[in-house]
């Protein structure tokens, strides 16, 4: 008997020497240790046959592989981290693996001592404890989330990572904030809400009523579990389909006020700079937006043959309806084929079959969403917003694969 | 202005004694170490104002807060652990606390060094490397597994864990099996596979080629990074809606046969002896099941007033189509609120709202699919198979609740 490498039409040929590209995380060369594991390290060896060694048994609480690599990249000042995009599959990011952005460091806090208030406009100022949160009805909904700065300024980046990794997609179950909103009274004249952290930043956000009655939920829970702390642990403002910082962590008041409050960060930051000298403010969606995560850029390919383009698109507006795949550097388009479950205001996988001939060649993924809204162009949006501005970045990302296989950044 | 627990209603009343046993986790009492936790114990205590603390930084790979204390229950043997299911929220089991179940351990695997064989009866038999198996085409799905011995003989459970734990569900990628036997071209008269893991007790089950034809999973990926090792690291078999058992995992070989091959685990186990004599074999398919899991057995009612029933329902023939509630010990049902997405094959979490009089009763939930198969009370069960079986246990599952709030397992 023959292996697959040697009797079969050059459909697959990664051999021993370039197949690490395509393995995700254990041929990576990364070696970071893996905080997680109370296993031995990498570096020893496997049993030759595990069927006979017997394995370990059951634990009470899971850990990854001690041969799995990926890790999140935090920035040099440790105030985010980017998920490995390129390394996942499905839709769905592992909590420990989702994007964090804090603005003051991640807060240790107590559950049983911690309260949401509640009060400004509203008839019955509330108090609430964790215990009386969880005893309201309660919803789970896959969404997305993304940075408003992801991809900020455009200062490039070798990998999905580097480039788009401030976004991540979970399960998250909560309360509607109608419900308590409702049970506190909103009183006559209000239109905003001011949504307050107990980080060291006491992070702050106005929101208005409207999409408070709508969709927000006060989360209590991340992929089945609770809260991860870097997440908002033990309770968090999730605002679907908006600016990751609007979605405040570890809150621990909501003021019912009749105006926005215009704090630092919706004044000093989150604003972009227009060519007429007025800035762009309050810019809550997020814009419609799709990445190709294979192939991308820092991977390589093994040779020609056959691959599967596959990729990731969002819109904060809604469902996506339609992503494109153009193999010859924006010429033609074609549609990729959109994994079910396509989930409003959630990741949806897409994927696209390629055969690649050898040739130098840029790939690109184009999404519309449910309401017709198109992921521009770079030129586009640079003519629209001028020079300075860094939020909100989605233009259609190009991927170029040279003649070697190896991929690059094409919008870097 | 006055806290929310003095000046409202008395929708809630979960004071400083009894809160605690609505909280998930953190006041559950529970004093065994978190194993994941690089941070203090959680007996250190928090700071009183987290907002005069400068927090951490950005981590490569996040862990649960360290007053976080949901486990799975390893059973006294080490070759299960159930998921703590009434402790978590939606639809998504995390990783690391999916549920467990193996025969000889959890083995020791380099994914570097792994091979998967596919061989028997086809043109061109195949080994593959983990690379090259990623080279396919993939597809991801969100699917319940339900181990076939879920509340096997009945031996009762205080708690939803305890009674039912062995069922989780997760977002598998994968290859199509379809994909890779067409690559190695399934021979004339071909109708079973054999599928065998690489763990010590080279657990082997026979499946019907018309399954593996049709929607069978080469499986890689879990909740979007690679399968823990206790899920069959790096690579299994995914049989959506079948016995997990079937879901071979650290899968090494796959073989093209005529017939099944009646292994040990088809034969000795996961059989069940009928009254007269003979034994219900190959029972695949996972039937409708469903299970409140708030309020359920261990937990405790603060006082009357009003709650959320919530709860999960899947079926592995298809997607589940109605769950109805009774709060009356089965005289009076009514339909409960399916959570969207209700997909086929996975989780469907209901909401029922109720309002509790503080007398005693027993709850109880039963759900329907989409193909019409309802899920039978326990009476039904042992009239048609007697008393010797134990696999595809699904009855109606009930709770009481009694007048001091506490809830016990009304099916034990």
């Amino acid at each position: 008997m023959k292996t697959r490498s040697s009797n079969r039409r050059d459909f697959l040929k990664s051999g021993a020497g370039v197949g690490g590209a395509l393995l995700v995380g254990a041929d990576s060369g990364n070696a970071a240790p893996n905080p997680q594991s109370a296993q031995p390290d990498a570096a020893q060896p496997a049993p030759d046959d595990p069927t006979k060694v017997p394995g370990v048994p059951a634990r009470p609480y899971g850990e990854r592989s001690r041969f799995e690599r990926i890790l999140r990249t935090p920035s040099p000042q440790g105030t985010s981290s980017g998920t490995p995009l390129q390394d996942l599959t499905g839709i769905i990011t592992p909590s420990s693996l989702h994007f964090e952005r804090h603005h003051a460091g991640v807060p240790d806090i107590d559950p049983r001592r911690h309260r949401l208030l509640i009060h400004g406009m509203v008839d019955r100022p509330l108090i609430l404890t964790m215990d009386e949160l969880k005893r309201f009805p309660s919803v789970s909904r896959i969404y997305f989330m993304e940075c408003s700065g992801n991809g900020y300024r455009r200062k490039g980046g070798r990998t999905v990572q580097e480039a788009h990794g401030l976004v991540s997609c979970a399960e998250w179950t909560g309360v509607a904030l109608s419900l308590l909103l409702s049970e506190a009274g909103v009183q006559q004249g209000a239109g905003w809400i001011v949504a307050e952290g107990s980080d060291a930043a006491k992070m702050t956000r106005s929101i208005p009523l409207t999409k408070a009655m709508n969709d927000v939920l006060v989360a209590y829970g991340q992929n089945g579990e609770a809260l991860r702390p870097e997440q908002g642990y033990p309770v968090r403002l999730f605002v679907p389909g908006w600016e990751g910082n609007i979605c405040v962590k570890w809150l621990r008041r909501i003021k019912v006020v009749d105006q926005p409050y215009m704090t630092r960060e919706e004044t000093s930051k989150y604003t972009d700079l227009m060519p007429d000298g007025k800035a762009r403010q309050f810019t809550f969606e997020m814009d419609p937006k799709s990445l190709i995560t294979f192939p991308s850029g820092g991977q390589k390919l093994p040779g020609p043959g056959f691959y599967e383009i596959s990729g990731l698109a969002w819109s904060g507006r809604g469902a996506i309806r339609r992503v494109e795949v153009s193999v010859d550097g924006g010429r033609i388009w074609q549609d990729a084929r959109l994994q079910s479950p396509v989930l409003p205001i959630a990741f949806t996988r897409f994927r696209f079959g390629w055969k690649w001939d050898g040739a130098e060649v840029v790939l690109q993924s184009r999404c519309t969403d449910e309401h017709g809204d198109v992921q521009p162009v770079l030129e586009d949006l640079v003519r629209a917003r001028g020079e300075n501005w860094g939020y909100h970045f989605n233009p259609i990302q190009g991927w170029k694969v040279s003649a070697d296989g190896s991929v690059q950044n094409a919008l870097a």
